[in-house]
């Protein structure tokens, strides 16, 4: 294999991949969403389609509980259904073994994905196993369907000069305090926007607003002004942190002004624990204020 | 983590993992058969579901062209999906990255899955690439969906005493010959066979006769009278190798006898370069004639 042409930027490596790939007539939005959404004849519902893989080393070590890695495992696929406004509904689980995984460690695994398959109300429809080579890390990997009415889709591209960019929750520090594997999907609180208040866009924080929230604005050809001082901070996070840390697993969305005033006592009556934050606003594309950069990268870091 | 509890065999160790999972309703098939089998609200067709993985070490080296590598990684789900009767609908390719991967290699993967899914009329709807730390093997999941009318579902479980067992080309030796890079899944074979003769029971050859058809009688809960030396062998495969060598990739079915005089010269007239081979028997269960033992164990090779 020649050694040539190293990884590019995970943005830029999966525009590069996915440039132009064959699609289905039934394929309402392809790859650079959250999810997939596929039109099925006859369907009341259009689905979704997503999945999400962990890497022993990368995203997990096994000195954290096995039932805690099966549980983030389907709640990372979980949120992304949520961020599109859907409902979690099968899920395929694919195992990747070394030969030192011992049973214990695989069924606890196990009883954390069961778990947590059954808070959300996802069936666990099957999967597969495959031995990897000794010393070869574990991988995870799940595949989920969703569903959502057709009208309560939310993807990436909606967002509107003018929105005001909103955060569910806190930012920053999510390793450290133990959130990345304790959080809980958006699931409701998605439902509820996508039902009554039809964000222009949404997605999912995973990988810090400093590369998300460009991200979002890409797909809306839009630009972004941030009150960085606004940010819902973590215990124990500065304001760097809550744009670069990651894993956050927030709802970042974006809405019309008129939206609020009615959102804002709808909220707090719906979700009197978790809150809701307004951060910036979506501008002309070309603005970026301030300037984003930092957030995570899957391969810069690897 | 404790060191105890090593893995189980394979069957073993899915049955014991896949055990009591929660199941959604709409879950027909869950564990256990080629592809997930769902219903969704209003859909005219069932859905399948699957995915597959294949991991550089154990089922591919990077001396192999990456082109072929990506047309086998797709290749091995559609041929799950065709196995039950199905059609493919959309993908969704995961590909967890060592650092040392070059973009060249990357791209000329994702013109093989591309080609491929023109080919077989698959979406490539999205997907994840992740980072994993250095000397980690590469993995490429496949997480597919497929579609078929309720009554041309064919699943294992339904193999009745006295039915017929066929296998379609040839079996062994798919290594050596480069079969297992180049195969075709089944996808016409296995619709002409749903609309027109819909068989007892089928799956897709994987891993190998001797530990395929012993699954296909555990999930129909019968025997089987194997006539070894009427197994179809490809060019330099022994009877013992067409048993246990793994990735012939074939349809393994079963049918009623009172089917074969309509479908012997049906097959020949549209499939004539695709021999069709009764290699035995179903019988009651506990009656295994041979005794099967080998084939490919995705933990005993491990």
């Amino acid at each position: 294999m020649k050694k040539s042409n190293p990884l590019p930027p995970e943005n830029e490596l999966v525009a590069r991949l996915t440039f132009a790939l064959p699609q289905s007539l039934r394929t309402l939005t392809g790859p650079g969403d959250d999810c997939a959404v596929i039109r099925l004849a006859g369907a009341e519902k259009l689905q979704l389609f997503k999945t999400d893989a962990m890497v022993e080393g990368v995203h997990f070590t096994r000195e954290m509980p096995a039932a805690a890695i099966g549980r983030k495992a389907l709640a990372r696929a979980v949120s992304d259904i949520a961020s599109m406004g859907g409902t979690p509904c099968e899920a395929l689980i694919t195992l990747v073994l070394p030969p030192d995984v011992p049973m214990d460690w695989l069924e606890a695994l196990y009883e954390g994905l069961s778990a947590a398959a059954q808070l959300w109300g996802v069936g666990l429809a099957g999967g597969e196993t495959s031995s990897a080579p000794k010393n070869a890390p574990i991988v995870i990997s799940v595949a989920l369907t969703g569903e959502a009415m057709e009208a309560e889709v939310i993807r990436r591209s909606g967002a509107r000069t003018g929105d005001v960019i909103l955060v569910t929750g806190y930012l920053g520090n999510s390793f450290a305090s133990g959130w990345h594997l304790a959080f809980e999907p958006r699931l409701q609180e998605a439902r509820l926007l996508a039902e009554k208040f039809h964000p222009s866009a949404m997605m999912d924080l995973s990988d810090g607003l400093a590369k998300d929230l460009p991200r979002l604005a890409a797909a809306s050809q839009a630009g972004w002004q941030l009150d960085l001082a606004s940010q819902p901070l973590r215990s124990g996070a500065t304001t760097q942190a809550a744009l670069v840390d990651g894993e956050d697993y927030e709802l970042l969305f974006t809405l019309p002004e008129e939206a609020w005033p009615a959102l804002e006592p709808c909220w707090k009556e719906a979700f009197p624990a978790v809150c809701l934050t307004r951060i910036g606003r979506i501008t002309d594309q070309g603005i970026h204020q301030p300037e984003l950069s930092g957030g995570w990268d899957h391969f810069s870091r690897a």
